[in-house]
């Protein structure tokens, strides 16, 4: 692939940085500019190599920019678009990596249709499956996205040839591209996501302080993600919440299950139900 | 520690594998005898060093051990306690490593008052709070125990000699060692490690096998343990009945609190539902 001239990122964090670090330290962009609210911040992801140059002028940052990334927080993303179409050069792509996707791409079709939006300004939706508890460009990998699954969620007016550059772009950082639409995309992330992170909340909450002592693996591995950021993920649950809010019942009705098999005491149903469990995560490996 | 003249271990597989392991490998003791079903198996054990010699015949592999360590699934213990302590040498002390307690402790309690049970023999429960969601000897490690909590439940009659001799055995193999009753056992052990397993194998069985293919890091966490062995489980869970449904409770309430959060659209209150969880996670590290 040829190297993109210059990329801009928007918002320099775990994914923002490890999108620069992969395009920077496999040559596949000659410039990434940063563009975030901290100037210390981008300097020390300039430092680590996760960007070319940080700035926080938004307006400077996207300039001559032919591909932005907005990896910014789910309820500010089609915000940023707007800000980022008001700026950017001509002929500009824009992306994002947020973990939701029919509200952003709603709201920026909105944004659109306004006079203002130029027409050569195009949005189309990404969400890298990779990401951690961790935040910040400290924590970034040039390798998060290797064998990691990128959904692209490309509107009915998409051009096949920016869903095409789009899927160039995080092949060449080492995703597996698919493409769906974004109601699809938000259907499916609330039970591999959404919910499991819910769930491991309520998990990690319901344990009293005096007996985390006394976790061992099990515990720990099924509440990590209750690490992550509570108000990244009240934004991601509730620009999802239809969808999570199914999602929730369908664990809940197995939870149900399990519960009434150990009130009601029994062994075969117990197991029973414990091996269908066991079949589907033994389906996927560890 | 002076090192143990012979130990029998009944039941080799990941526990009890891993216990010789450590014992063989650390010069702890002199012998370390396999008592299974399978002879093969035993084979196999004894290849990779995880036993001196491997029995199916209980009797000759008890025969002179000094510690009987039971690694039988929760359900059988207390049988097998009952048909070590036909069958081991004088001034033997019998262990388990069972993932529940009181049912055991008292089980055996019940067994002792028989008339044929020798004066000489006793028993004192224990449970490393180690292990993984898989099976056999070929995953033993003589690492397992080091730096994890073994917990043992001495019984009103125990006496301070016993306690103190396994406090030493357990120490050996690398662990932390506490003392607390059976009850208090299991009613912790239910939060900390029955009801994440509930939970994760609800999480996993409500998964479409047609979505599997874009879980990510979070999903496979939260689901690890739910590969665990279902009919160990459902032992397990039905041993420790009351615990269990009452430490399900407590998550169902928390569960609740986040839908009705997530249902209501309130940034605020799902944020600090969200953080409180964080807060006891992040308590604990990764």
């Amino acid at each position: 692939m040829k190297p993109w001239n210059k990329v801009a990122i928007v918002g320099v964090g775990l994914i923002g940085g490890s999108i620069g670090l992969a395009l920077l330290r496999r040559n596949l962009a000659r410039e990434v500019a940063g563009i975030g609210r901290d100037a210390s911040k981008l300097e020390s992801a300039r430092q680590l190599g996760a960007i070319s140059r940080g700035t926080t002028d938004l307006k400077a940052g996207v300039s001559d920019a032919s591909l932005v990334i907005i990896c910014t927080p789910v309820a500010q993303i089609a915000a940023d678009v707007g800000r980022v179409a008001e700026s950017c050069s001509s002929d500009c792509l824009i992306t994002d990596a947020g973990s939701t996707k029919a509200q952003i791409v709603e709201q920026v079709a909105q944004l659109a249709k306004s006079p203002a939006w130029r027409g050569d300004i195009r949005f189309v939706g990404s969400h890298p499956l990779a990401g951690s508890e961790k935040r910040g460009a400290a924590h970034a990998s040039p390798n998060l996205f290797v064998d990691r699954t990128v959904i692209l969620t490309p509107a009915a007016d998409t051009s096949a040839k920016d869903v095409e550059s789009l899927r160039q772009f995080w092949s060449s950082v080492g995703a597996r591209v698919v493409e769906m639409t974004p109601e699809e995309h938000d259907a499916i992330l609330a039970t591999t996501s959404h919910v499991p992170h819910v769930v491991a909340s309520a998990m990690a909450a319901a344990t009293p302080a005096d007996v985390l002592q006394y976790t061992a693996g099990g515990w720990q591995d099924t509440t990590r993600i209750a690490g992550g950021d509570p108000e990244l993920w009240q934004q991601i649950l509730l620009s999802n919440r239809t969808n999570v809010l199914s999602a929730l019942d369908g664990v809940g009705k197995r939870l149900e299950q399990l519960r009434q098999a150990i009130d009601a005491d029994c062994p075969n149903e117990l197991r029973d139900l414990l091996a269908e469990a066991q079949q589907v995560r033994n389906a996927l490996g560890s």
